[in-house]
C-alpha cells in the first residue's frame, strides 16, 4: 500500500509568520501523498471580537450561533485556507482548499441539545449550536482518494455541511483522525498532530521528558498511573481509537520539527504494539 | 463536442436568500457539464464597514489593500463560496468551491501601477493594490478539465494568485471569460452572464425591449448609433473578444430565466455571425 500522511495543524503556528512559513515548506518536501488539516479558533475569536461578537466555549469546544459560524466559514474555509494554498502552490506543492460541503467530502450531523444538570442540580439545555459530529460514514472516501490520485495535496478547513445546505462548525482534530480511517482502506496512513509541545510529556513541566513511543498497553498504563494531563487524554483516547481502525501510527510534536517527527527523531509515536524499534 | 456552461452571478442575486435558493436549484437542474463563477461585492463591502476600513473604488473596480484583501478572501472564497457550494450539494450538484489559487487554477498577475493625468493636468499613481489581472495562459485548462471530468462542478470565486504565494483579487466578469476561452479547446462552452435586467436592452428605460440577437456586425452597428449604454459596453466587448476567441456564445440574462436563457426563449445571445434561427 502507498504511504498517505495527514498533518493536522493548529491555531498557534497559523497565527505565527514565520513559523507558518517554515512548516509550509517542510509540508511542501514530504514526498508520497499528504493531506493538510488546519484549525484557526484564535483567528476565528479575534474576528469575532472585532466584530463585537460573543465567543462561547464549553470544554474547549466554541458554541457556534449563526454569527459565529459566519465568522468560522470567513476565516476558516476563507482566509486561511486560501493564504495556506497559496503559500503551498508557492512551495510548487499543488494544494487544494477544501471543506466539507466540497465534492461532498464531509457529512456531518449537528450535534443534538443535550440535557444537562448544573451545578445546583437544576436541569439545563446545552446547545452548541452549529456544530458538527462526524459519524463512521462523514468521510467520501472515492471522492478524497480520486483527489489524491490526481496528484492533488487536500487542504482541510474544519466546516462540514450536513447534505441539505446547512454548514456546520466541527472540530479539526476529530476531522483528522475521521479521514485518517476513512483512508487506511486504500493507503498506509501516518497521522500527524502538530502542536506547541516536542510531543507527550512524561512531566508535563519538563519539555525533555517526550515519551518517544507509546502502545495501547503502555497507554493503559500509563492513563491507571495518572500520568496524562487532561488535555492530552482526548487527543490520546482519539489517537488510539483511530489505531485501533486501521491507522498505522500516530506522530505527536511540534510543527517546526515535522521532518524529525516523520523520521522518528522527534515527538511521540503511538502505535498498536511497539515493535521494540 | 460535449457542451459547457459556463455561469456567472453577480452580488445582487446572492443577496437575495430566495432568489439566489431558485437560482441553485435552476443550475443544479442543467444538464452536461457546468462552471459557476460569483461575485459578491455588496457581501465585502459590507463586512469591510462593519470592520470600519474604507472601500474605495476607481472606475467600479476595487482598489484592494491588504485589509480589503482579507476582506475579499473572506467574503468570496470563504462565506459565498461555502455556502453556494453547500446549497449546490443539497440540490445533488456536486460542486466544489475553488480559488484560482487552488489546484492553482488561475493564475495572476498584480495590476501594474499606472501613471494617470488628473484633470487640472496633474500626473498621480493609481495603485489598485492586490488587483490581479488575467493572461492568456492564466487559466489551467488541464486541471480545470480532470475536474470537469469527475464529474464536479466547480464554483469560482474571484479571487487568484501569483504563483508566489500573494493572493490577488480579481473582475469576476474576467475570469468566466478567461475561463470559458481556456476551455473551448475541449467543450462547446455557452457563457452566460447573469444580472438584473432581462438582456441589452434597445431602449434603458425599457424591460420589454430585449434585444434577442447580436452578431459582431450587429454590435459594430449599434455602437456607431450609440445604442449601447455605458455599463454594458465592457462586457458586450469581453463577450465578442470570448466569442472570437472560440466561444460559441454568450447569453445575458436575468439568473431567475436561467432555463429560459439557454433555451433562448429570454435575454440576449451573441454569436459570431447570426445564422437566422
Amino acid at each position: 500500500m502507498k504511504a498517505l500522511a495527514i498533518v493536522k495543524i493548529g491555531g498557534s503556528i497559523i497565527d505565527d509568520a514565520a513559523q507558518l512559513s517554515t512548516f509550509l515548506k517542510n509540508f511542501s518536501g514530504l514526498g508520497g501523498h499528504k493531506i493538510l488539516v488546519h484549525g484557526g479558533g484564535s483567528q476565528a475569536s479575534r474576528l469575532a471580537d472585532e466584530l463585537h461578537l460573543k465567543t462561547e466555549m464549553v470544554d474547549g469546544r466554541r458554541v457556534t450561533d449563526l454569527e459565529n459560524l459566519r465568522v468560522v466559514t470567513m476565516i476558516y474555509g476563507g482566509l486561511i485556507s486560501k493564504n495556506i494554498v497559496a503559500g503551498l502552490q508557492a512551495a510548487s506543492c499543488n494544494a487544494i482548499g477544501l471543506s466539507g460541503a466540497d465534492a461532498n467530502l464531509i457529512r456531518a450531523m449537528r450535534r443534538p441539545v443535550l440535557k444537562v444538570v448544573d451545578q445546583i442540580g437544576e436541569e439545563k439545555e446545552l446547545d452548541y449550536g452549529y456544530a458538527g459530529d462526524l459519524t463512521p460514514n462523514s468521510v467520501n472516501r472515492d471522492q478524497l482518494r480520486a483527489l489524491l490520485e490526481m496528484q492533488l495535496v487536500p487542504v482541510f478547513s474544519a466546516i462540514t455541511h450536513n447534505g441539505q445546505g446547512q454548514l456546520l462548525n466541527t472540530n479539526a482534530d476529530t476531522i483528522a483522525s475521521a479521514i485518517a480511517v476513512a483512508m487506511a482502506n486504500f493507503y498506509e496512513v501516518s497521522l500527524i498532530y502538530c502542536f506547541e509541545k516536542k510531543g507527550v510529556l512524561a512531566d508535563v513541566a519538563n519539555e525533555d521528558s517526550v515519551i518517544q513511543t507509546i502502545d495501547q498497553k503502555r497507554f493503559a498504563d500509563l492513563k491507571v498511573e495518572g500520568l496524562i494531563s487532561k488535555g492530552m487524554l482526548p487527543k490520546l483516547q482519539n489517537a488510539f481509537s483511530a489505531i485501533e481502525n486501521g491507522v498505522k501510527e500516530v506522530l505527536i510534536g511540534k510543527a517546526e520539527e515535522l521532518e524529525e517527527l516523520l523520521k522518528q527523531k522527534s515527538g511521540t509515536r503511538l502505535i498498536k504494539q511497539d515493535d521494540g524499534k
